[in-house]
């Protein structure tokens, strides 16, 4: 398998996280796709993935698979049981709640407000609407007391195990300490969650 | 098991429709949410929901799932095998690849038009911001024409079976013509497709 990223970026982080969740690291090689100088913008890139977006995985008969969600589903059920998106029903329905609000509240949060209210990526942004990206940062920082208050006496965003929710919260948080929006001081459970989740040997995969 | 719902609105449709395909709908007691009068926004739904949006699907013993993909998980495991969200790692995958793309490009696109561009739920909105409402119109118009390029020479999004992502871009389009946004002409497997899925009981459901 493949992996095409840009590793300074909170999504690849995801890709790689739960690659080394899974023990999967060493069966992918990595690919570095110049982000900054636009190409994953290119048409030989858009052919692996029309969004035009990095992580992409590609596995050895030339399939791809664009969207963390989607890698992380593949990768989880590809070595042993499904630790990272659960087994039953309930525990991936709760799985991909809390998954979706880390997105939504928090890392897609975050990145628009890089898109929009920052330089983003300059001339390759499509289009810049500094209002969306200043409300979007108001989100990100509602999303992190909410994260907060889910924490409380909880070892993981699912409690004693560390899922999907919890990767894509960690490098949701990454993106917000490099746009130096801040973690608010008061979310105490946060910080602690986030110094347990950054000793996992998968947090510097 | 309970899902609190508005009727007129395309997430409830999805879940609406996920249930029925899996056989589950008479199992399901369906509670109207007011939700152009604020029902969503007030604190014995919030908590629910503290995102505060409908569809919510609760179990039995009192267990609030909230987001649709989420809603479908759970429901597509609860009954039979997976046809809904897939058996195999790859399978998996591409149904959420695809999910995602029909919510970013199509459905949640036209939503943020809906909420940005037009009156929106009125005083119910936190933020309007026409031009971002606008852009996101012009979203869901190429992600139109992207799924109708995956349909080319398909019955479903995945090829044979009716999945996931069906269901979300089925819900996408009628939240478009609602909006009078409009199917592109050109796009004849998009308008072959909505036909096909139009037909089956579910989407009356």
């Amino acid at each position: 398998m493949k992996i095409y990223e840009f590793r300074a970026f909170p999504n690849p982080l995801r890709a790689r996280m739960a690659a080394a969740e899974k023990g999967l690291t060493d069966r992918i090689e990595f690919i570095q796709v110049d982000v900054p100088n636009g190409e994953h913008k290119r048409p030989e890139f858009l052919q692996l993935n029309p969004v035009g977006k990095v992580p992409v995985l590609v596995l050895d008969d030339g399939t791809a698979i664009a969207e963390c969600t989607a890698i992380t589903e593949y990768l989880d059920h590809s070595a042993g049981t499904p630790v990272l998106t659960g087994e039953s029903a309930r525990q991936r329905a709760q799985i991909h709640m809390l998954q979706r609000r880390a997105e939504a509240l928090v890392l897609d949060a975050a990145s628009d407000y890089f898109h929009h209210a920052t330089a983003g990526l300059g001339k390759l942004e499509p289009i810049q609407i500094k209002e969306w990206g200043e409300y979007q940062r108001q989100v990100a920082i509602k999303g992190m007391h909410y994260f907060d208050s889910v924490l409380r006496g909880r070892r993981y965003v699912m409690g004693e195990q560390l899922t999907m929710p919890d990767i894509t919260l960690f490098a949701g948080l990454a993106l917000i300490e490099l746009l130096q929006i801040g973690i608010p001081e008061t979310c105490k459970n946060l910080h602690v969650w986030r110094e347990r989740v950054g000793q996992r040997p998968s947090a510097s995969a």
